[in-house]
């Protein structure tokens, strides 16, 4: 068994903390570790450290070399960011060639789950599973209407020896409107797209060659230099012509296989947004519903959400769904529940020509 | 003609900008120039230098000397804030000994107002008036139902020769509600009571005499010791004994003689609060009714008011009716509405054990 954490995110909704050379992943946002490691600590006991691979982009290798300091983890750079679908081709290729056609399950590097226990048999259940060749993911009971996460409809339920049921996948939602959100969460067939799975990789390098042709042509000359001391210039000259696109887009929606998926009250979220935040960490918020973190004076204000990364004094009076964040260089004060919107900043301070720093 | 400008005030609506040891009046808020020397500037064309006096209080003198710098005006320390009877008390004995019993126009040193040459004139017409004995306040008519500020009723017109007309004060108001505030605005028989009034000395220090026994005795502590190298021990003693009071609370509303006021559109505002700042400053609000003073850039925001004292970058997004303002070492965030509860801040930090820095 493998497991592939992918890093490769650049984290932009979490401005001004997350930032281009420190993205969200490896920022100590839901622990008093990087999310990363969080990620890494909930696997590892199901998997040795030479059966886990990360893949991150190569301007992060320091970063990560520090974090995973006396961790034997297989490390595989990608030279820029191009979506998730290279990265699994990419992944897919180097798990063939050191552990053959083994099943592995894929991770984002940045998620957060409540529920470990639940999500480990989960996962032990689909690379379990996988080995018959399906493709699994993982599908999270909706604990309340999001707009921002694709839904999994639930189809048949499989024959399958597992402890826990496994269904057919009928159907995937993306982002649905309000109302759509709230009939799923009530309707009990609908599940988050958790973007964790299980696969087999050569069952994933034939389904891209089926439905990204270019990125299977890329992948064909990257797996042709795996190995040689051309690896690196060709895995450049092949990044840099491909075009980004994501797994879900490229290849789960068109998959020839049946996808089942293993639903579970995993506590799960994206940590997608400084709101996304604010939920999870509802145990440590005050009798008003705000969450603090920081020297921060609160009068008559209520579920705001004040992060501080200074000590500054901060005064705040009168507000409401605020959110504050107060680093050296920037400070950020907005509607907390418009947080996804935030990630507009990066790209609009780099248009003015300002330069960011950590 | 003399004219006393009144700087012993603390400022507190004005947190964090504003400080115990550098508060408002001494900040550039309305101009480039701090607002005592934006009040002394309006008035410097009426009378010379040596006319005029600042009452200060003594912590603040290094700052005054700076402001006014090879200006040869008449400074007056407080040792202490007692409020503004004991100072305008004090003043009296002062202007009585270096000019004999001239009218005295009494002016709160960080206040705006917008209309300059009709403030001139109706300075100089109650200076005039007030020889004849009667104290002269300016009303200012209101523009809109600020429920902050005490109001003047209109009472019978004098037959005074002056240019301007000049009316008795029928009544005093003090901080209405907002159903009362908008009925004296269209009522167009109240005007706002701009502290700013024009008086002899004997009067008000008699004044003082019937209703401020307590005071008065401690004037005449003073008084006896003006000149003599006793005063400033005197002065000490005394201030340590009174009980602070307005001169509205314990003159105006108790006058045995009666009061007049010569009503104008003077653009006038006490600066009380970060609201009130906003409100002077509309012409330089962009399209959205937001005020700017810093590198800050706005998304889908409205009447809001940044005020940065440093050149940290501030991202905004979705917010309305809110104060920001970013100092060295406070940030402060409100509802600008309730701005005028700011001045909580100062006394709750104190009582933490907050030591306020500039």
């Amino acid at each position: 068994m493998v497991v592939v954490i992918m890093a490769g995110g650049s984290g932009t909704r979490f401005w001004p903390v997350s930032r281009e050379t420190l993205p969200k992943q490896f920022l100590p946002v839901c622990s008093s570790h990087p999310l990363i490691y969080d990620t890494y600590r909930r696997v590892a006991p199901l998997v040795g450290d030479e059966n886990i691979f990360l893949v991150i982009n190569q301007k992060h290798r320091s970063l990560v070399d520090q974090i995973f300091r006396g961790h034997r983890i297989r490390i595989i750079e990608e030279p820029e960011r191009r979506n998730t679908a290279p990265c699994i081709g990419l992944v897919s290729l180097w798990v063939d060639k050191e552990f053959g056609d083994q099943p592995v399950a894929v991770l984002p590097s940045d998620h957060y789950i409540a529920q470990e226990g639940t999500f480990q048999k989960a996962l032990l259940a689909g690379l379990s599973f996988a080995q018959q060749g399906g493709i699994v993911m993982l599908g999270a009971a909706p604990t309340y209407p999001e707009t921002g996460y694709g839904y999994i409809e639930r189809g048949e339920k499989t024959s399958s020896s597992s402890e826990l049921p496994i269904y057919e996948a009928k159907r995937f939602v993306e982002k649905p409107s309000i109302e759509k959100a709230r009939f799923y969460m009530t309707s009990q067939n609908f599940f988050w797209n958790t973007g964790i799975f299980v696969f087999k990789p050569k069952v994933m390098l034939s389904e891209i060659g089926l439905h990204l042709p270019e990125l299977a042509g890329g992948l064909s000359k990257i797996a042709d230099a795996i190995g040689s001391n051309r690896y690196r210039s060709v895995l450049e000259e092949v990044y840099s012509s491909l075009s980004p696109i994501s797994i879900d887009y490229g290849v789960m929606e068109r998959m020839s296989k049946k996808i089942y998926f293993i639903p579970g009250e995993y506590g799960w979220s994206d940590v997608g947004s400084w709101s996304a935040l604010f939920r999870i960490r509802e145990a440590e918020k005050d009798s008003c519903g705000n969450l603090v973190q920081g020297n921060a004076i609160l009068l008559d204000t209520e579920n705001s959400f004040v992060y501080s990364k200074n000590g500054r004094l901060i005064g705040i009076l009168g507000l409401k769904d605020t959110l504050i964040v107060d680093t050296e260089d920037v400070l950020l004060i907005s509607n907390l529940q418009r947080s996804e919107e935030l990630k507009q900043f990066p790209g609009l301070l780099e248009k003015r020509g300002w330069k960011q720093s950590v």
